[in-house]
């Protein structure tokens, strides 16, 4: 970044794992980018650390001198109980505007900058939390208005998001993300799972948690007995079969709650947003494919829009 | 035990993680037992213990000299691939005199006894295996003939197995005991199972189990939002909320097994067989109390009186 053009504001994506920072203009370009390992639990177990000392590590450099404090706008975990400052969830349902409204602002030791934390989003009823995601989904919202339907961010604590009439109405969060990593590493089923993948063993144990939703804790231990009872060159590779087992029981859910004409968007072109991909298609639904990074800068985008309209 | 007294034959039950014998008369009077730690896992991590040893060390004074050897039978994991000596599994449907037919000799050091392992069942279509509790199902259908229905055997993998007409006709092993292990030790649940419990809060959660099969993996992520959503003292022990989100599952797919007028026996009187029986109670089933160490002696029993009329 040219040091003569400063940024109008900064974006961050401050999760549990790791940080990511956008300068913008005032024209919604990226004038640079840092990304660090710093995400919130290695700040909550290092004393040493500051958010606010990590924070101006990574934008140090872009930050003017002796000038009005740059806005920074922050979605994630910075706002949890355990992050820097505590941004109270939003109950659904949610509108756009909300998430700028509920930001909290931390005091802070370096007068270049200005900080807002976004709030996260609750469910009181069927109890569910995000943090993060609900700056995605107001992105989401941004890029497709009139959008009705479900927008899925697949990851260790998977979302599904419904959105109707510009608002985030519900969601559901699903642990098969980190049920699979378990099974897989610490379960009896870590002798099972290898290298090897098959498509159609994926496909068929999709099928087969749609078939009998009740079977899951019974399905998961066929996984170790066909390599006991069957020749081994019967036995589909392990890791398809759990993962379909496990990736069907949230996909047979979802499907359940679809109504006629809602559309489904994934968040996310890699691997595993391949497998909620596929596990769609075996059910004869196609989703609409979102990326992940521009969806969070757009929802920061619009949170900036509303706190500058709200300072003025 | 007397000396004068040496038992007719020995049973035993060689287990993952310990191991019982029980020296008995030929009326099928226990003379005496013993029980140790050294299970199949024990003796096959430890190149310095072997199967006779150990067998050996646990019955010694029972043996007596310069006599006929005694006959030892032996159910459970030293027939597994790992064990002592592999005993390949019978398939189901299943009689009882099938175990001792199935049973393998393995070579001795110690000429004062003769060893029969059992084998374990398998079930080659809705892939599964069982070592040990076929041989609890044998003694308890010597218990109870003309016993048509499941039996209930709790455990890190339960087992419910199909008894009818003297046979074991079908079973499914449920993975939910390593899986509630699982989720309360090592996975973001852990931070909301602590010492509280509520019995209407598994109650509930069982009922809510059998109400969506398929929402199986977002209402385990429901346990840790309603600790972040709601009031402390409104939040129900989730320890209580995730045994009755497991084991209702499990329970939910058995229940909708249930043809009219079969009958439930439940393995145990412990606080795990106590959750089972309170599970079925949501759903207005009773189950009968098995006494499990009872009719593993029973299946013995009945397997040394068949290898008894073989060798004659």
């Amino acid at each position: 970044m040219d040091n003569n053009t400063a940024p109008t504001w900064i974006a961050v994506d401050w999760g549990t794992s790791n940080l990511r920072v956008w300068a913008m203009d005032d024209s919604a370009n990226i004038l640079a980018t840092q990304s660090s390992p710093l995400g919130m639990n290695a700040i909550a177990s290092d004393e040493n650390l500051s958010f606010e000392g990590v924070l101006i590590g990574l934008i140090d450099d872009w930050l003017p001198t002796g000038e009005l404090p740059v806005p920074v706008v922050i979605c994630g975990m910075a706002g949890a109980k355990q992050g820097w400052l505590e941004a109270p969830y939003c109950s659904v349902p949610v509108a756009p505007d909300a998430l700028a409204f509920g930001a909290v602002r931390p005091d802070l030791s370096d007068r270049r900058i200005s900080v807002s934390i976004l709030p996260g989003v609750k469910q009181m009823g069927d109890a569910d939390v995000m943090r993060g995601e609900e700056t995605q989904l107001v992105g989401f919202m941004a890029q497709h208005t009139d959008y009705t339907g479900w927008v899925c961010l697949p990851g260790t604590h998977s979302k599904w998001a419904r959105i109707d009439a510009g608002q985030i109405t519900g969601f559901r969060t699903y642990m098969s993300g980190e049920v699979f990593a378990l099974l897989s590493h610490h379960s009896i089923l870590r002798h099972s799972v290898g290298d090897g993948w098959d498509d159609a063993a994926f496909a068929d144990a999709v099928r087969a948690a749609n078939a009998r939703p009740s079977g899951f804790l019974h399905t998961l231990f066929t996984v170790r007995a066909a390599g006991l009872v069957r020749n081994d060159a019967l036995v589909p590779p392990g890791a398809a079969v759990l993962s379909g087992t496990v990736i069907g029981a949230e996909i047979a859910d979802v499907v359940g709650m679809l109504k006629p004409g809602e559309e489904i968007a994934l968040v996310g072109d890699g691997k595993l947003a391949g497998l909620y991909r596929a596990a769609l298609a075996v059910h004869g639904v196609e989703a609409k494919t979102v990326d992940g990074a521009a969806i969070t800068l757009a929802g920061l985008t619009q949170a900036f829009g509303v706190l500058s309209r709200i300072a003025e």
